[in-house]
Order: structure tokens, then sequence, then C-alpha cells
């Protein structure tokens, strides 16, 4: 059960945003930019760092719904998530995507873990100062979001479907969108004032 | 030296801000909302709450600058840091902080590692829904803002005095203010295009 009042048909970090609308709108802003916003990384393997990152955090919630949003966004999308997650280094990944995962990895664990040579291998593997800055940065985030989501036990789905439905909606629609949805909720059907 | 080209006159997280405008805005604004619009924990409070964290993480830059934001806005600000960063249980600070900052380890540490008797701990102490769901989302974001400086080796900064005058800067002007300087810097005097 979550450690504060949310409601009940919005798991994870879904609950916690409509709980306070004053800090979803800057996380959601930056979601947007990190995750969808133009980029050498494609917005499939933006998507595929978050989730590996929430995984090493075992923070299911947010593990499901960003490694889903990836596999949406790449050719053969859920043959790749299920290789990444099972063994990133015999993934049909890019090398720089290895690179780039074992940079995230570091940046999981603590910041001061990753070395001069994990960046130089990276950027050996073709990756762009922004490219290893955005890995960094995205890594982070993780690293907050699943602390956010886990900390204050927001629900985990219990629909099956949920992931599915949540991750197409992410494809089509962006994270901002959903940031003006919760900073100015359209008033109900029929409701008066 | 940082791992990306980085104004060697920007220390820490300021050197990653200029580097890229496009996520140090709503990172700033985050900032912003978290740790200085009207709260029912002062902004000494929820400054110290980001120090506290960084100091776990032995995230230097970050540390000592929001340690020194949170002492110039606190009564006797200096000495009340001091206590919280050597024995934060004997500290002169309400019973309610302690156990939002016992909280806030837990969160650093991991999301999961924070139980129920922690939080109704927080609540015997006074704490309300917004108070914890507060400091939790200041404990993530400094789980992220102490990966993003340590992971890409932000400089810290070799003049003594950077931190008190960057301190008593965010103190009068706000995060918010620096975004968009970031985002929309001032043309250099007597510039021409």
């Amino acid at each position: 059960m979550p450690h504060i009042p949310v409601p009940k048909e919005s798991p994870g970090t879904f609950g916690l945003f409509q709980f306070r609308p004053e800090t979803a709108v800057p996380l959601l802003e930056l979601c947007e930019v990190l995750l969808r916003a133009d980029n050498a990384l494609t917005r499939g393997e933006r998507e595929m760092i978050a989730g590996y990152v929430s995984q090493g955090n075992s923070s299911e919630f947010c593990r499901d719904g960003h490694f889903t949003i990836a596999a949406l966004q790449m050719e053969d999308g859920f043959d790749v998530v299920r290789a990444v997650r099972e063994m990133p280094d015999e993934a049909p990944i890019s090398a720089k995507m290895k690179a780039l995962l074992r940079i995230a990895e570091k940046v999981r664990i603590g910041g001061r873990s990753v070395l001069g040579t994990d960046v130089d291998a990276a950027r050996d593997a073709g990756a762009t100062d922004v490219e290893i800055h955005d890995t960094v940065l995205i890594a982070a985030a993780f690293s907050m979001f699943n602390r956010y989501a886990d900390g204050l036990d927001a629900v985990v789905p219990e629909n099956p479907d949920f992931h599915d439905v949540v991750a197409q909606r992410v494809v089509d629609q962006g994270y901002s969108r959903m940031a003006r949805m919760i900073a100015e909720p359209a008033p109900a059907a029929g409701a008066s004032r």
C-alpha cells in the first residue's frame, strides 16, 4: 500500500504525479527532453537505458513501463529488449549502446564509479559528448524516478495490460502532453459549478 | 577532469547546465518547485535534506552548495548545519525533521528500504503527506543530481568562496532565474552581429 493517499486507478509514478502536480510538470518535461526530443540516440535507445537502470534497481514499475516504451519504438523491439534484459553483452545492439549501458549501470551504482576508461570505451565505439552526457543524465534521472516510486511504495498495476496501454500513449503523445493534462485537468463531463 | 568539455569557470552542475541548456531548464525548475516554492517545510529545511543526501553520497559539490544555501536561510544556520552534518540525531532541529532525514537517508540507499514504520514515525512527529512526499522526492532528486555531477566528474571549485557567493545568489534570486539565464544568455557587452 502506498505511503501516501494516491488515486487507486493510477499506479506507480502516475498516482504520485496526480498527488503533486507542481512537481509532476518539471519531472515530465525532463522526460520529454531526455527521452523524446531530437537526439543522436533514438527514442528506443534512450528508453532502453531508462528500463535497464530501473531493472538494476529492481524497480518493477519503471522497468516494465520504459522497456515497453523502448520496444514499441525499435525494429523487432520486444526481441531486442528481451535480449538486453537477459544478456546485454550478447544483445543485438550496437557496440556504442553496449558501452553506454555499461556507463549507465555504473552511474546507477554511484557517480564516482564511472571511470575515464569507461568513457573512452564509449567514445572509441563512436559515442559523442552529448550522447555520453545524456546517458549519464538518463541513468541519474531513473535513479531518481525509481527511488520516487519505490520510496513511496507506489502501487504496481494489477491490470496486466496497463503498461502496453500507457506505453502506446506515451509513444503517440509524449510526456509533455501528460504534464499539461495533470497541470490543467479537463472538467468532468456534465460538471456544473 | 570532467568527462565532457565544460566551461572551466563553471564548476559542478553549473558547467553541465551550460553544456546542455535543454535539460538544465526542467532540472532547475524542479529545484525551484521542490526547494523554494510555498511549502510547510521551510526553504532551509528542504535545502538541508538536499545537503544531507549529498553528504551520504559523498557528493562534495552538491553537499557544500546545498548545506550553505540551507544555512543562509535558517536562524543560526551554520551551527545547525554543522550539527546535522556531524550528529543529526543530536542536532537542534525538530523531531519531525529528524524523522524526515531518516526517511531521506533510506531513499538515498534505495527506495525499497523505506518502511511503513519510518513513515509512521514521521507522521507521529507531525509530518503531513505532502511533507513526506516532498522529502522522498528531494532525496530522490539529489540521488540524481549527485550521480549527474559525479558521473561526469564535474569540476569541484578551486575558489574557496565559490559556494558562499553562489549560495547567496540562489537565496536572493532562486533557481528559475538561473534557468532563464541559461536558456537565454544575455548578449556579451559590445557584441556585434
